[in-house]
């Protein structure tokens, strides 16, 4: 059908592999399990793409097929080809939105649209976490309350080293006491990118009802806008002059 | 029906009723233009207000059930009644869309919520107008290309006294040799704001496809979200702890 | 000496004199107690000004004369008159730095430049509270480390009804499970503005060293900049073109 | 001396070398220009380094010992080694101020730092090039008026595929009909970057005064804040908690 979004999730996928207690949470990956929840939306429709496919999954036809690309990643960043990270950065800037889920801060696709670091300080402790909405009129936030709670959670901490949010949509507190920026968004080229602190490979954050509403909506909030003419944003075009050039001007 | 956007548009409706010019083009005034347009668009359902209305047409029961409120006027904004300004800054900031057009950067309810003086510079002799895409990733400019033109418009130039918007669409090049951020957009509060520059009185601007085409997907940019719960804005509860305080941590 | 920054520290000035709990922390008052730090900074000269003053304190005489505004107010932000917020209003707009402290969140002046309610959470049972840096490359974090911490503070806590900061520089930790923006920058018309949220009249948070650091890197970052011909910012020039304005262009 | 500002002008330095016509302006090189006028300012020392020196003239010394980076390159930016460009961002994000001039817009380090493609639209006729200042509040247009004007120019225009500055500072009107943000400021980590318009090899607008004023108010902007005991930008550092973590909280 037209008019509907095409998401693809990437997942490394290995963690699931190789431990029992995480296969138990998500028996067909993370990616299936967030796919799923998705297309269970209405207007949505959402594929897979894994690390160990061929190409990682992101042919040139899926990538062209993608409106909004989610990405998990934790113990395998550097195994994903920089010629795949190259074409996916540049499908953002023409437009596919990106949602970069919990460790894959650290990925290298969102590390190159962001153009820091992406460091933060982290503690794996299952500690309690709660999320307030900073950006109450954003569509990410549509349907949710002042903050939700995650019971148990890795921490992330500031200072995380990212660009200024376009829109800071949440912000995190931590029993230990931190803070994170975990909700945030930015334009890049024609693209947008979200960013999504929750969601830990060894506990069942992608199940939580209010996780999945924000990926749900950061999904329609990446949705690529139709610009008619718009270059490809590589070229660089020397152009002709609009106006008359006078010299008495 | 529901989902279907609530919107109205507001004008002053003074100068349409004293100028055989202006109603040779707006017959009926500008904000019936506007809501005409609208009415035609999907979803969208689009009633008008004015100035010598009862309270400007903007009782309560019109303000509550409204999800986005366009905003002209030019020649009588000091006698919008600042009981009314309240009313309408409360909606926004507590979820109602604000759009306002071109002259309405001088408006009461726009300087309210910008908290600056929204001066600029301006000159009328009609000269070409061209409003270049700074956003392309944004929804407002969904449908459009890398630039359009007005051919004869009232020129506005910076410096325009504005907060640096939280995303800027539109700077606009002008033929006597200024520039001008013409499409901008805030969050306040639950709300959000556009300005748009184009529109003068008595050109024909609010018949212009691209015009048309950003005000409509304005609107639907500016649309409420439904947050659960949150006070109204006017509030500052007292609230207990969500965590217990110990003495030792 | 010229080059001096001149900083008038305004304080509503009741706490202190109803209060010996608060009269043994701030003898002279909180205005005193700021203004005698800052002027043992190198090149910074502060004065102080009071509600009960005649305008305030906020003669036409102190306003031109002062570069940089420090506000402190909290029970009587009702009895400040509209005629000095107008003035103290256009000078921030004319290029003066305005620093709200605390419970100034409520001050008329502080709304007057947000635009939004500026409504928040509180409570206040002197909870530890930690103040994470989160702009590491902006002056008013010079000096500091990656935190601060302030052990006994009341609990502002979001949402806080502010614009999107230009800079958020301080995320604040509350032990009661909260967070919050405390420390936000804001450039409007030729002015700055900063937020900054510790400073309780019954603690004597102002005697504090990072706090007395950040007020004092804040003082230097809202110093006006000196442009040459700018027009006062509630004026609207009509303008002549700066270019030739051809039929055929 | 201490607290002088330390900064070093990068040249690809070609142009010069090729042409009697740019080597007539800038005989030393554009590098030589600047880092000559910087150095009559107060307070800042300045050095210069070039594509065709060991390591591009960026040895680990150079970098510790630079808290602003000018760069200028336009025919080589391909010659510039990963490796360098590695450094120069680690250095970036641990705090150094980076400055790129025209066409650095295509620099690898440019490029890195903002994550988007950085294209835009170009033309060489030498046409009339107006600057306009709209952030009139920021310490980069000290000493400026409304507008500047750069007699023959290339021309910049819309749309520039750069993140949404957190502060544009200048809006550049042509003769033949774009706008281009030709001045804006971004945080990336514990440095700066700023990204500036005007400068072409064959037109000698390093000789410009008010380019001249941005440069050095630019790196004045630019310069390092010290923060104690940040970690480097590149760690992720595993912390324990701050707070007591209690089951019952």
């Amino acid at each position: 059908m037209t008019n509907e979004l095409r998401v693809t999730v990437w997942n490394e996928y290995r963690h699931e592999k190789r431990s029992d207690e995480i296969a138990a949470i998500y028996p067909n990956g993370i990616h299936d399990a967030i796919a799923t929840m998705l297309n269970a939306q209405p207007g949505i429709k959402a594929g897979t793409a894994t690390l160990d496919e061929p190409e990682h999954g992101l042919t040139d036809d899926v990538l062209t097929n993608t409106d909004v690309l989610i990405w998990w990643g934790h113990m395998a960043h550097h195994e994903v080809k920089d010629a795949i990270v190259d074409k996916v950065h540049q499908r953002v800037l023409n437009g596919m939105g990106l949602i970069a889920l919990h460790s894959a801060h650290f990925s290298k696709i969102f590390r190159r649209v962001m153009g820091t670091a992406c460091s933060l300080k982290w503690r794996e402790i299952g500690e309690k976490h709660r999320l307030w909405v900073t950006a109450p009129g954003h569509p990410i936030v549509d349907g949710l309350g002042e903050y939700f709670e995650v019971p148990h959670c890795e921490m992330y901490g500031e200072f995380f080293d990212i660009p200024q949010p376009d829109a800071l949509v949440f912000i995190s507190w931590f029993q230990g006491g931190e803070v994170f920026r975990s909700g945030a968004c930015w334009y890049r080229g024609r693209g947008k990118v979200f960013y999504f602190q929750p969601g830990h490979e060894t506990l069942p954050i992608y199940h939580h009802s209010e996780v999945q509403q924000v990926i749900t909506n950061a999904v329609r909030w990446c949705a690529p806008v139709d610009v008619v003419g718009f270059r490809e944003m590589s070229q660089a075009p020397n152009v002709q002059p609009l106006e008359k050039i006078s010299d008495e001007a």
